[in-house]
């Protein structure tokens, strides 16, 4: 499905002294992350943390009877979403149109966009990937008479239009989207019904926005807001306001999924299908996941949960002054929305294989193009040199893929044996 | 030079209903960005307000008997690139060798990298373009006898390259890059005029990190810096260390530009070329270039400076709570490292030209794809509503630009004239 994508010298890490290869063909061009030959800075993927939060993941449905939709938004990665639908998810999520059409196009045919959508180009986008794939399902959110207004109006002009598949969105108060009152997701419910131009598909909620990482707390707001998904459900069943004979009840961010999960397959009547739409999952990280997930681990009575898979490599280019080096990473390359980069090895010219650091290695500030590695006093005599590599574990793994156009994925030795293309 | 682009509705931005067109297309193709046809959110650039800063800031540097060497590092984009050129531009300045490799596709040919080059792959990338490009001039940034080390280790492993052009870059203490303390500046240079590998071109520094906005402790900043720059290009020239008959200067954020462009051509008894590196002043901005600009007039008695050029649209998808708007416009599509993005003019659907709105809008969180818009109670009755447009400025042009891969060019009333695409 996917195209074999040629890359060359204009990719951001893409080895200078290379002819230009077919994506495919990386994993077994012998490159090394570490042998020099890789421009810096370079964002990897682990293969085997891959593999295992792929099928922990799924596992962690199937246990629960619900499926996987993926949020195709954290990698936009075709390669990925193959890996993805291939480890058994039911489809996978969008934010946009635009996601949605690279998705599509990597092969996806039950898709959400786990946002409303209401421009004329957008609704006009939908119907065109409708018209061109058999078989495409495509289901977005409404949480307003006023959105469903201009959806209308737009299926009014265009009169020869598939029906649009909605979810209602219900929502937090002080939250993002969704209806806030049961009153409100009722009366848009039996709107969604009475019109003509969408079928009510199922019902949404967002409950990531809401985590804190303290059980006590995220508990309390997952359960009442899956109360309150389950009761509109209960409502548009009793009231016969779902067009299929399936409903579909979706939840689900990366951060409380599993206080969602249970919550998903409510007795309404008819076939319910729980839809969870994690995206982060994927490669995890190294910060602000890692420790929501330990939370999850304990409330699951896990052992083992996700693993980091996404790293970036970046070398020393200064050590101007005593406890500072400057390293090639920047705002352009790793995320910096919630907290900074967090080293975790160090790898000497000519040494393949990464090392411990100092404990105290801290990077306190980016700039577009610099990362600033800071550390103790003590620590001066093992304090990196230039040349050095070191590695970096991110936080938030969307806001370091969207940095990339595509990434190698590495061995736990850093030997590179594929690779995947990125499409923002 | 520039390879036109075919942009279709893969590129986030590129109308769904459009076919495939080449980027040199688009201006004739009779979009506008508020007619419903193109997909929100969408970044644009104001021709009239890139025309002004290209002229403002080239009639700055020849004022003062500088040139510029403005940083592609901003936009990326070949299109702008051949604007700065064309309105003057003495060459291009990139931050990595992936940037300035898309720089020399685009024409440059005389060519800074601001930053230290330390790898094995980023040396060989600069003798592969110099090696491609006759007349092809790179100059990059020493700043430690460690990097001149790895750079003579590369040289004597590829004998037959060419020499290397550098400038010894000052730096300030508790700053980025950059020598410290004039010792080791001068240490430095006497070993860069002895090695064989490289040629001492110039002195660089970049005054931009230090950059408030209070005139008293910039201008005693810029001028502490330059008069070190000046002492060290001076013993440079006293013990003959420059190589070239010309020797290069070079400071230049977009901040503090003023204090540093007087400062350029300090009489060493040979020819002094003055290059300033902004990058920023192409598009400028609505928030801290905006605030800093407003300095540089005061201190220049200019009655104008630049204008922001850039501006990112998106639509209200939901207004879920009274005093919040939710747009589709997030973290993946405009900057969010300095501030967040501001609020300046709305366009209700149907109406092509942008009104005023109430002085209580605020974005006050991104999302990776929403915006949180937001407003005093007062202001309620004249809320956005779903499907309205909202126009946001923006705080710090380069991390808008990374976020896209092409950006219209728009005349003052929203109409489409042009394109650029953007390579990151």
């Amino acid at each position: 499905m996917t195209t074999d994508t040629i890359l060359d010298t204009s990719y951001k890490g893409f080895p200078r002294t290379s002819p230009p290869l077919a994506r495919s063909a990386i994993g077994s061009a012998g490159w090394h992350v570490l042998d020099g030959k890789l421009p810096l800075p370079l964002a990897v993927i682990k293969r085997s943390a891959l593999a295992h939060n792929l099928a922990w993941m799924q596992a962690f449905v199937r246990e629960r009877g619900i499926e996987l939709a993926p949020h195709g938004k954290t990698t936009m990665s075709p390669e990925l979403f193959s890996r993805q639908l291939a480890a058994g998810a039911w489809g996978l999520t969008f934010a946009t149109v635009t996601q949605l059409a690279v998705g599509v196009a990597a092969g996806a045919r039950r898709t959400l966009i786990a946002n409303q959508v209401v421009t004329d180009d957008d609704l006009a986008g939908i119907q065109a990937l409708l018209a061109a794939h058999e078989g495409l399902r495509v289901v977005f959110l409404v949480d307003s008479l006023a959105q469903l207004g201009l959806i209308e109006q737009w299926f009014a002009a265009h009169p020869a239009s598939q029906l649009f598949e909605v979810m209602l969105e219900v929502g937090v108060p002080g939250a993002r989207t969704g209806c806030r009152t049961q009153d409100e997701a009722a009366t848009l419910a039996r709107a969604l019904k009475a019109s003509t131009a969408v079928r009510l598909a199922g019902i949404e909620c967002y409950e990531g926005g809401g985590a804190t990482g303290r059980s006590d707390h995220d508990a309390a707001y997952a359960d009442a807001l899956m109360t309150r998904v389950e009761a509109i459900a209960r409502l548009c069943a009793e009231e016969a306001l779902f067009e299929n004979d399936e409903v579909l009840l979706s939840a689900g961010g990366s951060a409380i999924f599993d206080l969602v999960a249970d919550r998903l397959t409510p007795a309404l009547g008819r076939p319910v299908r729980g839809l969870l739409r994690s995206g982060c999952y994927v490669t995890h990280d190294h910060g602000n996941y890692k420790r929501l997930l330990a939370s999850v681990a304990e409330r699951c009575g896990c052992t083992e949960t996700l693993l980091p898979a996404l790293e970036v490599w970046a070398a020393v280019q200064s050590r101007p002054e005593p406890g500072l080096a400057i390293l090639t990473c920047g705002r352009r390359d790793i995320s910096y929305d919630l907290e900074m980069p967090i080293p975790f090895a160090r790898a000497p010219r000519g040494v393949l294989a990464p090392q411990a650091i100092p404990a105290s290695w801290k990077i306190t500030a980016l700039n577009d193009q610099h990362a600033y590695l800071r550390w103790d006093a003590a620590d001066e005599a093992s304090a990196p040199v230039v040349g050095e590599r070191i590695g970096l574990g991110i936080s938030h793994p969307c806001t370091t893929f969207d940095k990339w156009h595509w990434m190698p994925i590495v061995e736990d030795d850093y030997r590179v044996t594929d690779a995947v293309t990125l499409h923002f």
